[in-house]
This record gives C-alpha cells, structure tokens and sequence, in this order.
C-alpha cells in the first residue's frame, strides 16, 4: 500500500481556526518530498428546510473578497460534536432550532493540501426560537438553488453539494 | 454592501503552493478583526468519459493521511489558463488526450478561509497517448460513482460535484 512515512513536521504557524506544517515525507520509492499541509479542526454546514425552502445565509468572505450565498455553516470547537455544531451555528446564525436532524453527506473540500473535513446535515421541524440572528436571511426553493448552481451564481462547495444531496 | 477594508496584512508564510496571511479588518460597524487567510493559485478537476466511464485515479494525500479515489486534477501553474492546466493535468496523471472539452462548473471549496477556485471540465473524445501516466487508473460508470458517494466511500468535493454536475 502507498504511504507516505513522516521524517520531520516543522510547524510555522498556529493560528485561532488553522495551523500550517511542512511535513517531509519519505514515498514508498525512497524519495524525499515536503508537503504543505493546513490542518483544520473541521466544520459542519446545515441545510435547513422551512415550509419547503431551504434557509441560506449572505456571508462576507474576506479570503474570496465577496458576499456569498451560502447554507449555514461553522468550524468545530474543541470538544464539540459535529451534531453539537450544527445546532450551535443554525442556532447563532439563523436564531432557528431543529428538530430532526439527518446526515447528508460528509466530504474534504480539499485534501490536496487541506485536512479539513465538513459533515453536512438536513435539518427539519424548524422553529424560530431567537432573533438574535447573526446574518441575513434568504429562502429559496430547492429548484431555484439548483438553477443557481448551473448559472454559476452559487460558487460554495458546501452549498452546492448540500443542495445537490438532496434530490 | 457588506464590506471588510483591509487596514494591515501581514504574510506569514509563502510556500510552493499556498501563502498565509493575517488580514486586519475593519467591518462596517466599525469594530476591528483578524481574519486567516490561505491565498491560493486555483486548481482544475476533469471528468474524463472514457468509453462511457469515468476515468479516475488514486492517490495518496498527506493532509487527510490516506489513499483517495479522485477525478484527475491539479494546480495553476504561473501564467497559465484553467483550460491548458486541465489539459496538462489530464495528460500527466493518465496518458490521455481530450478532443472535447466541456465547463461544467467553478466552486470555492472552502471560501471561509481559502481563496482557492476549482475549475471543473467534462473531457471527453478520449485517447490515450501516452504510457507515462503518473498515478493508479480505475474506469467507473456514473451510477456506480453515485453510488459511492451516497456510500460515503467518495469523499472529495472534486469528484462529488463533477459526477453529481454529470446528471
């Protein structure tokens, strides 16, 4: 089996959400090779159903310098289920809560140089329990986000495979 | 609009392929945060249709620690467009050559921290021209991908979103 055996890890950063390393990897033919890895503590993204629609969010992402369109989502704190997660975050962004939750699909945004996994969840039998919500609200049907997904208006990874794990 | 002014950047790491930096901002209500932020060439994925199957490779990712089952794909090199990066990539990792190529999609895989767009192709008119391919092949009909992904044994979002935009 393929494996890469870990020499050296130099850690050069350690940030509040990522940490970076450079690990020196042996490959199975005896070559060196460094490898930049982000090691990420992981998130959750959460499509919420509300009388047949599903609840977004517009969210500024500094790292893509726009507003998106995206389901609700939030990294994993220490100790935290992804389950603990998704309710917190549909909770603090939206001021919703669940009552069924259902895994969708669980999935690396990008291994290539990422470890971050995100686990997404249906989440039914919404009911609005604050209104300290976090950010805007949309709600569009599942046909108007799939239609948005091949215009090319909804460009996150979480959302379009969400929306697309629900069919 | 919902805008975050950068007012200090402080890069703390440029590597191979990724940098980090450390954005200062300041929201529009005034109040002032720090936002970690992977800057990212970009990167291609192909759905190769080869004889009505999917051709996919294997390879191993340091970052998630395991062996993956994934469409072809790579980085941006300098100067050079997502279509003649797709074309290279395909060659490199398989030995195939593709008379027609189809946009099936751009995503953002993780827009919370990383700036990086993943351009997906459908390439097809397939043949193979070389026997210098880089990485394990596997051949697989879209329903037997689909499949997998339902499974949870497909985990990438690359090929989650080419096969699923496949339909």
């Amino acid at each position: 089996m393929y494996e890469e055996r870990t020499i050296e890890r130099k850690q050069l950063y350690r940030g509040r959400v990522i940490q970076v390393q450079l690990d020196t990897v042996v490959m199975p033919d005896g070559r060196t090779r460094i490898r930049e890895i982000v090691v990420h503590p992981g998130a959750v993204a959460i499509v919420p159903v509300v009388d047949g629609k599903v609840l977004l969010v517009e969210q500024y992402r500094k790292a893509i310098e726009r507003t998106t369109l995206e389901i609700p989502a939030g990294t994993l704190e220490a100790g935290e289920s992804p389950e603990e997660c998704a309710e917190r975050e549909l909770m603090e962004e939206t001021g919703y809560q669940a009552s069924q939750w259902d895994k969708l699909i669980e999935y690396y945004p990008s291994p290539g140089f990422s470890s971050e996994l995100i686990h997404v969840f249906k989440a039914s039998g919404l009911k609005r329990v604050s209104d300290a919500k976090e950010l805007p609200l949309r709600f569009l049907e599942l046909h108007e986000l799939e239609a948005k997904i091949r215009t090319g208006e909804l460009k996150d990874s979480k959302t379009i495979i969400g929306v697309l794990m629900m069919r």
